[in-house]
């Protein structure tokens, strides 16, 4: 029983999250997406609505649960007994602070290991601050975001400031 | 007849976009430098002002026009019917965001092509922040701005924190 | 009249090369394609062949030629009287050495500048040595050459030891 | 029944190496080390001697089988089922060129990921050139590769002259 | 006489801090570590915290001195006459930003040089930014800040939403 | 009395090559260039010519010497009994490969340090290579090279194959 979780902020999820969490579903017996709640990042969406888009987007997958976590992640890892931590990684991207947070979370927790998916190729300039950006301008972000969460994003965002 | 549009924020202006604008100036039939405004990166210099030093800066080059743009870039790329989007690539840089972003326009419009331009090696380390930041200490700014501008950026930021 | 140059190995052709090609084409008014010679390089095609393959593969735009050069790539550009050398870009690749090479060129002769286009991103990890590697081992490499020159590069390279 | 491959050059395997595939052991039901066998690189040690090598580190591994592969990679992982290529990631080091052979796999074979995992912060700076490196001048290998090889590593390459 | 100072923001120092300076008090006669007090960066130790922490754990060093400077880093340079500012580099960081501040400085004052010393493998991973956010979540520091000031920093940020 | 090596392949010495020395020279009491003799690279000067026209372009440092190693570097270092190990960095290079070698060689030697010094902005194009690459082809290389080692190494390129 090998299990996995899929960490990450999901301020909104992407296509590309849902991709990641996809595939590492199709790897392991059982994965958590995890919305790690970060105060001081002032998120545009709470941690009760990213759970509430990740689980519509993920109702396809059975070995999949969705939860949140506020905290060092490997207080979590260990908790839940995960042996991998699954991270997307895109082409062009925080490749250096990934590797850096991997390293550190070996060092304070040794039962667990990073691992790194590269993301789809039509993902790959994907982020939830490009999908803010977009619809913060009333931009179209249907081919950004999971249909299942496309009205809630919408809603939330249009017309706002983009935060940086 | 090719148009194409140079953009960036111009917050203020440095030797280095007066090169790029020129060198785009050269060999396009009408460019046209767009400063971008966006409230959430809280400027140090309000659009009218930017557009102003842009002006005083170009006056040389007769293809050239300054206008400012609120929005997605591409609503304006369609609506001017350009070409092409020239951006200055420093070597050491925001190559990856830059990247992100010529995709991300390609794929929300895909009338328009994003055109690199190597900096000139004068000018590889030259930014908008480092203007402000050895200003803010009083520092000589000269040989980074275009002598056109010096006096207004010397008189807005002389003494002020120099926003990160 | 802008003139410009799209230079490379052509080692063989691929589809991100006829990409870029073709969008050159669409922003200067005459664009050439230049088949760089490099005895050291052991090309697996002779110039010859690739001339004709790009040929081949560009017959459906009016403003494009091809043609050959051996020698510093200065010396072409300034004989030919190009404003432009049109370079694709990658986001995982040879950013560095190109970028060191437009400043070596711009050093050696100030009269053209370096452009980068970003490739499309379904041609983002397709190389000639990736082409000739496929190939070797006789796979499948229609989705990355243009099918123009397919019959020659299978017939040339199919159970090559693949040059690295 | 997940199955996972390593594959890799292994010439000669480091201690590296054989971390990436004793965690990789850690994390699937079944997994393979492959020896990738490219006549076009010169390798200093034969398949058969490489194979032998890594059967001797890894005999602690019950679930870990060691073969060899002459051709395109995702033509053995299609035959043996598997659903994973594991790679090793160092900080510094080839991350464009993995990042660039994954997105190629997938595009050849879609039914196998590539995981990568981030090597130890010992190994970070550790590949099979640097080995040969310094076995060629004769200086000590022991920190870098495992003890079951370092005879058969240092007969082989002592005074040799470091192949590039 | 070589006189040599290590500037950073030591918010609040590491280890990996302290092996620079270490190492630096090793190569030149007489070396000052310089607190650069930037009142934008909202640091969460004042300046007389961080010398008084810097003291505490090189008081082992006898040609090291503290100080603090708030202004551009080359006046400080000048006014004490040092021929090299050391800087310890990561491999998995902010190397461009620190490359652009050597051109930088060396441009507005030639009397100095830059040099950069590599961290040592064990603090790769290690950045006060990384310290504060484990330390907010009572997460245990003490492999990742000197002995001399666990305490100090601990009762500072223990429960503290970590700034970004 | 602290003394410093500059390791390099100098196959032939640039005028970058020449600033680091100098500067290096500026920082140490004794500073040793050290032409580092690998057949394998099949250089294109014998190790007594790169010497004899290092020293050409030095002899205006009175406490420089050059010299030349045939293995391990560190057995030199260690050897000479210097305490640091100088190398030019430029921003659009092979960085991670000197940050591995820095590793490496603490690894094997822990009594001396890698420093890196950026090269001069006029010189972060240049390299051994691109001065074979320019000369083979006639081009003028008088700003790459001392002046006094220039007609060396035009006798000695002129016209042959760049080597790769």
């Amino acid at each position: 029983m090998t299990k996995a979780i899929c960490p990450g902020s999901f301020d909104p999820p992407t296509k590309g999250h849902i991709d990641i969490i996809t595939r590492a579903a199709g790897l392991f017996d059982e994965v958590i997406a995890v919305v790690v709640v970060n105060p001081a990042k002032n998120p545009s969406f709470t941690a009760a609505e990213r759970i509430d888009m990740l689980r519509k987007s993920t109702s396809h997958l059975p070995n999949l649960t969705v939860d949140s976590h506020h905290g060092l992640l490997v207080e979590y890892v260990k908790r839940v007994n995960a042996v991998a931590i699954v991270k997307g990684l895109r082409a062009m991207s925080d490749f250096e602070y990934e590797f850096q947070m991997a390293l550190t979370n070996k060092k304070m927790y040794g039962g667990a290991d990073t691992l790194f998916l590269t993301t789809a190729i039509d993902n790959m300039y994907l982020t939830s601050g490009l999908v803010k950006q977009v619809a913060s301008y009333k931009g179209d972000i249907s081919e950004f975001v999971p249909a299942e969460c496309l009205g809630d994003i919408e809603r939330r965002l249009s017309g706002r400031n983009p935060s940086e």
